[in-house]
């Protein structure tokens, strides 16, 4: 099997909201499987200078009609939450809590996260709310709320952010694909090409 | 006829290069035309506290790697030219100059300009190069060479520039298709999508 894709994302993110919707099933067209790699993005804007978009003019303002305009086109949901954007600290750490047990079930489990933040609007920054999406999933409430508290999986996501950065990682969504970094919800037609071409 | 696509492009902006080399063909496709508006983005910088993309870590490296592949890509010439990003000043004067005369000459000049800079790597900042292009479609190079200078086309470009940020214009290339803003390359196929529906 040829080798995964990597996703990159940070929850409070609006096009990796939008890019995790479609990526798997691109991948999937193509006997790909995707490993989710959640990280914080406010790490790599301390490294590159990028802000968040809202608070840049202009762009901000750009931004806010794509996200909805992309929903709209792709007939997703979508409503930018109260406390836009969330420090996603506590879903992020619960994601590789999750993972090591289950890849799949913390696939399921972002996706949750995913939906409640931004097709539904609301807060996840929160451990209670974050541990209630698990548990809905069939995981033990108790455990991931204490996993969110645990030293461990604070460094887990410390390291990932870590190792996101350093293979170049800088904006969410941002992919890998044999080795060929491509950023931006926008590229996903791109990435299809380059899976259909076999590169270029 | 529909409304004809607005393309905003920087003459340094290497992504509006690789741009102002696909949205005819796509626009045609669809019995559209396309106004080539050239302003300058430093301006824009200015307002959103954005930067030059090689000037920034990680981002800047991902860039330089994303023109040449996209370039291979579309099958098209880059090279990134010494001293880049230059200030296109002299070329966006000269555009603007022979666009009151003919906007498909300017069109053809435009074309030549970032042919001449991406495509061979040639210092573009220079009027004297800028007029050597318009002469070989036919232009008085003198002329040329005088209207860059003018006041009146200095003052052309300021306002082109303050007018592309009233329709809040950011980056390079920026398109506006019905009133719609698309901005950056990987939107082309966005773009071709809307015309095809007619919008979302």
């Amino acid at each position: 099997m040829p080798a995964a894709i990597d996703f990159f994302f940070d929850f409070a993110s609006p096009y990796g909201y939008l890019g995790s919707l479609r990526i798997d099933a691109v991948a999937a067209r193509h006997g790909r499987d995707v490993v989710w790699r959640p990280f914080m993005l406010g790490a790599a804007f301390k490294e590159t200078g990028m802000r968040p978009l809202l608070e840049q003019p202009l762009r901000g303002a750009y931004s806010r009609h794509d996200w909805l305009r992309t929903a709209r086109r792709l007939g997703v949901p979508f409503r930018l939450p109260e406390g836009f954007p969330m420090a996603a600290l506590a879903p992020s750490r619960a994601f590789y809590f999750i993972a090591e047990r289950d890849a799949e079930l913390a696939k399921a489990f972002a996706a949750r996260v995913f939906h409640a933040y931004f097709g539904e609007g609301r807060d996840m920054s929160r451990p209670e709310a974050v541990a209630a999406e698990a548990m809905h999933l069939g995981l033990p409430a108790a455990e991931v709320l204490e996993a969110m508290k645990d030293a461990r999986w604070k460094q887990h996501l410390k390291d990932a952010t870590a190792a996101a950065l350093a293979r170049g990682v800088f904006g969410s969504p941002f992919f890998v694909v044999d080795d060929e970094p491509f950023w931006g919800n926008d590229k996903i037609p791109e990435i299809e090409n380059w899976l259909e071409s076999g590169g270029w």
